[in-house]
Parts: C-alpha cells; structure tokens; sequence
C-alpha cells in the first residue's frame, strides 16, 4: 500500500525506483511462444544472482484478450512500489499483432527486438529482427525453444543478467530431457547477440 | 500510476477494487513445488475465461531469498490498480517454512489450505489439509503434479473458477505427453474439494 498511502509531499515525488536504476521489459507474442515461461526464467535469473529486485508480472481479463500474450519484468535496485510497467527500456515482439500492440509503450530511445520472420513492418528505426523461430528449429531442431534464444539475445544486449545466470536458471526450469536443447537455444542467443553488439 | 497519481479525496478512499469484489490468492513451497506454474495457469484459466481481471506476479531479490518459493494472483471485477497483494484471501502452503513466513498475510476468515505430510504445524484452526505430494505419487504416479491436485482443490474450494476452464488451461499449459498425467491430477483435486465442502 505504499504508494497509495505516501504523503501530499511524497507524493509529488517520483517513486524511489524510478529516480535510480527502474529498468522495465515486455515479452510479447502469441500463445505457443513461451512468453511467459522466458520472463518468469529472466525474473528469476536477475533476482538470484545480482543484487536487484524483480517483480514479473502478467495481467489476464476482458481487456488482455486477443492473440496476444504478453509478460513484463520491472527490475530495480530499491525495493518495486509499483510493479506494473510504464514505460519500457526493452520490448521483445514475437508477432506483429504484439508488435503493433505494444511498441508504443516503449520509452524513447528503448530497445525493440522482434522475430524477422514474423515481424515485416518494424514501427520505429532503432530495432534488432533475428528469425528466433527458424533458428531454433534449425540450430536446435526444435521451435519450441525460440524463447530461449531471445532471452540469451536480450541478457546479451542490455546485459542486465550475467550468462551464467541465465544458464543456471534455464537448466533448472527446462522440462525434463529438454536441457540441452534449451542450452544450445541460449548459447545461439548469446552468440546472436555478441555479434549485433560489435 | 493511478493510485500514485489520484487526488487527495480520492487518496482517502479504498482503491476501488479493493471496496467490491478483489480476491487474493497466494500460492507457496520450495522450488520444486511447481507453484508459480500452478499459479499461471490458475491466472489464467480465470482471466480467460470469466469476467475478471486478474494480474499474477512474482518477486525475486534480496528480500525473496531463502528456500521459500510463492506466486501470488489478484483477482477482481474492476482494474486492478495495485497488483501487490495486501491481505490473502487464499493461501497456499506446501512446506513449513512457507506456511510459517506466510500465514500472517492471510485476512480473518481466509482459506488456508497446505499440504498435511510437509505442514505439521498449522498456525491457524481454519485450515485444510491434503497429503498432496502423496497422492499424486499414489493416484497419479508422478509427485510433480500435486501443484494441480492443489488447484483442483482450490478452485473447488472457492469457486473462483470453473472446472472447465482449468481443464483447458492445465491441458494447454501441459508439458507434452503428460497432459492427461495433469488432468487426472486435477480431477483428483476436484473430488478431494467436494469432498471437503459437504
């Protein structure tokens, strides 16, 4: 209740976390995409091994339908008052529905990564495509794991998460039998990636 | 933002999903339980299919380590502006340690429903207990589904959801090839909840 109970002085103030280091991403697609799955592993994967809150967040109910699917993490060094997104750092569309939905939730100069494949018209003109999907049924022999090599991607390019973290989370929440694929998947994002950076 | 944002007569008011119908869920154990899953799927089943908007979370950091694992859902009729939960009307608990660090965050009257071979002592006389981990051992074969014997339960319990509706979500949110292993689990959930209720 802290943010409804602070003061009229309090109040004219932005919340702690937005004065240091708030950091806010969206994970967006369509049902069979994994959203969910990834941000819960990314979440968990910050909030273990690195100093920081996480709040993960998914929201359900007559406004959320559709075809999209959608996950948000807020990662902060002070305690989350307020834990639904406002204005996103990194945004990840796997559809263009997801795409046309949510980009212009992202704050000026944020990071839009986006399925090549799926994704043809990109809204704005600072944004990374990888074909996630076709790399993951070619790298990996397996499309489910397409979600894996974005989160490899993202902890690449924001860095927020170390690759170590990443791999500790996602082998221990890979479905049983499915840890290496979901390896492989990540070490493809990483090294995606890597090369975008240079 | 609204509730940082609302005037001061309003500041004054009970958030207004708190004023008719909100309801909160929470749903702990340790890290193999399954519980933040479960906890998606439970979102889920009700958003989708039901008039309410509902908004599931987890937190992780500093203050969220230790060997306690917990996901949380609030449900409602109206938005729901504060997604943190502030009083459970419903808490799950499938170890001690859980139970213990938990239970005080349950309202007056509130469910609390734990699993009655790991939950020894129950700090309050209005509880439920099922041997959850047993019985999907047991009548299952396999003691990862008993965070859907609990949901089966739960949604027995409080008829927040219907029995429909978690179907479809348990068996969408399945791993492949155990998608009946899952159902099964639920209907055992749903039969030891009617049991309770007469």
């Amino acid at each position: 209740m802290a943010t409804v109970r602070e003061s009229k002085s309090q109040k004219d103030r932005k919340p702690r976390e937005e004065r240091d280091d708030r950091y806010e991403i969206r994970l967006s697609g369509s049902g069979g995409h994994g959203v969910i799955l990834a941000c819960v592993m990314l979440a968990q994967a910050v909030g273990l091994n690195h100093r920081k809150n996480v709040v993960q967040t998914q929201s359900y109910g007559p406004e959320a339908r559709g075809g999209a699917s959608r996950a948000d993490a807020v990662i902060s060094s002070s305690e989350i008052f307020y834990p639904k997104t406002m204005k996103l750092d990194v945004l990840l569309a796997f559809t263009q529905e997801a795409c046309d939905k949510y980009y212009s939730d992202l704050k000026p100069g944020g990071l839009l990564i986006v399925d090549s494949t799926l994704v043809t018209k990109v809204p704005i003109k600072n944004s990374y495509g990888f074909p996630f999907i076709r790399l993951a049924r070619e790298k990996v022999g397996h499309p489910m794991v397409a979600n894996v090599i974005a989160l490899g991607v993202i902890a690449e390019l924001t860095g927020i998460v170390s690759r170590e973290a990443m791999r500790t989370v996602v082998k221990a929440r890979a479905p049983k039998g499915t840890e290496e694929k979901n390896l492989k998947a990540l070490q493809v994002g990483f090294d995606l990636g890597k090369k975008m950076k240079r």
